[in-house]
């Protein structure tokens, strides 16, 4: 077995303290004892299906080819909605078809998606409240084992995808986007892309802006955190490659009353 | 070695912000480099024994054979207390003997206890206030080095037993039951198990009802999470083999103000 | 390769619910498919490199030979703050030269410091906002992969340092001393060790005692918990080699209303 199939990584909203996390790696090492585990995050706000995929797409393009991404979050266990295991970028995610793929459907060219069926892998008797330790992880670990996918159960037409905020041009002037996450630090990633911003990093003062709901003005744009004064608020391409709204040690959502879903508007060169 | 025997779960009251857990991991892997950690939970309350336990029962049997098991939250560090492994169910544990391993010596007929006195295997010197690091974790690290439980010490015949709560028939239509633990979703966990209730699962409403100190009723039962309608209370049967108080979307908890420990009744078929 | 060399730690400030710390673990299995991390903590408070510091000087003892720890709390990243990587004591450290690695420093006689320049291993593109991913994480894989340090870069003469706190002798009775952390169970880790009070542990009551600003008095010092009383506050010899004011089943911070970097005073006997 190549060494980097030994790699799976786990996303969930099941927090750390609790027994379901472990109860999924133990299912898992009883298939392939061999395993090695990376937690993306287990602090998924609870059934926040869009945090999930976020967090997966910010994460997943660093990894190893043959890594085992298993992201759970599901509230949808036990009913109709359907498990899915798919090969995408050289890497594999196994899931619920809930959209916590979408950036990875969205950003993979080779993206196949097959739907989990072949109950002789799952876990028995399987909970109808806890696929992840029951179906989820053992897929994931099976696959590490090298079965190839249509053995876990038929090709997938339409996986279920969100609507991911797009940047909207509202006239020659006036941008529409919105803010995707807000990480540790308070800082607000947003969905603009620099080349979104033509005139980001000119030296022109009054460029852009960038402005809240509430009529806050983000005037500022830089390139490093040094560069920012102590409780400046300001803009930086960030290492997700979406520009962030930030502030020198504080916390911008905080600042701003901003979270994730919220909508700012970006006024362009005037 | 076989490569199952190269995993190590913890399980402590230690948090996650202070160097206790990896100091401990540290000297178990200078016993044994090889070693696979898998962290079940370092939060539980302090020196909840109780909890410990409840959630050690709730994991170890989805472990493959010889899954070294360490468990330390030990109020009692530095006093007389003994220190214990066990090989039960074809996998060893390893932690104070407080009871921290009740529902293991209840659940497998074949435990046997061992106290930890072999002091040749200990880190020295051995701290009076941490023994996890000094004592249990280098334990835990040579039994996956494939040494005898006796050679660690001898046998213990009576390790310490918490009581724990039984489903008390109280009369033919009446039963007392108790909240082993809350989940992080607030998902209420009891001690009833499908068994205890032949009516459940019955389509006549008003088959039976749970009833709490504060004389809140529950009196859905169903069989996945789907089946709930949004903010209602309902009964489920658990992935941990209990009937579970839940309620979709919220925290069935903070709704009764139910947690651990408290004592609830249940009303049979009437 | 020696099994030793596969084990990597993580030191940082960037909490448990982003991508950052998968990011960066994904980026070294790209390098070193066979590693094995131990997290320490990703709990440090923002910016903390004192907190920082202190964590990494009470773990990195107890790793074996070979060992890399990698440590990012980096507020200057981006600015001409200096990337390290350092040998010392057998063990390896990564981490940006902001005074993180001080106690290693201070602390191992063998430390060498070089700057990590050789760009040749780092992810491209470089954020500016993310050395931990793309410079700090592959120095440390590739270091697991046995390149010697100098082919990371030059030897560096004067690394940062902080200041530590040290124990002052104010008079022949009188010692000035400091907090250094507060643990997960608010135990207050001094600066002392039981070396600077000759009295401890003699049995004569007022031997000596502990001051608080606030001119609360600490008069009980004992070996080990369970000799406390429920609620008292008393001085242990700490897991950490360091006196620590602790209270039993209670936190010291708390009622004490201390934290890190509190000046205390220690009455010699009187």
């Amino acid at each position: 077995m190549p060494a980097s199939t030994r790699v799976i990584t786990l996303l969930t909203d099941f927090g750390l303290k609790d027994h379901f996390v472990s109860a999924m790696k133990g299912v898992m090492l009883g298939v392939n004892p061999d395993l090695n585990f990376v937690d993306i995050t287990h602090s998924i706000p609870p059934q926040d299906i869009r945090s999930a995929a976020f967090t997966l797409s910010q994460t997943y393009p660093y990894f190893p080819p043959n890594t085992v991404h298993l992201a759970v979050v599901d509230p949808g266990v036990g009913s109709a909605r359907k498990a899915i295991a798919v090969s995408a970028g050289n890497q594999f995610f196994v899931g619920p078809d809930n959209g916590i793929l979408t950036y990875v459907l969205e950003g993979e060219a080779d993206a196949v998606v097959y739907e989990i069926t072949a109950d002789h892998y799952f876990r028995k008797p399987v909970s109808s409240t806890f696929h992840g330790r029951d179906i989820f992880a053992p897929a994931a670990a099976w696959i590490t084992r090298n079965i190839s996918l249509f053995q876990i159960g038929p090709p997938l037409k339409n996986p279920v995808r969100l609507a991911l905020p797009q940047v909207k041009r509202l006239n020659e002037k006036l941008l529409q986007a919105a803010i995707l996450a807000v990480d540790h630090f308070g800082n607000l990633i947003t969905n603009l892309k620099p080349a979104d911003l033509p005139a980001y990093g000119k030296p022109s003062s009054g460029a852009c802006k960038i402005v809240t709901p509430q009529k806050k003005e983000i005037t500022s744009f830089r390139s490093t955190y040094a560069e920012g004064n102590e409780g400046e608020l300001f803009v930086l391409p960030g290492s997700t490659g979406y520009l962030e709204i930030v502030m020198r040690n504080g916390s911008a959502a905080s600042s701003l009353g901003l979270s994730s879903g919220s909508i700012i508007g970006v006024v362009l060169s005037s």
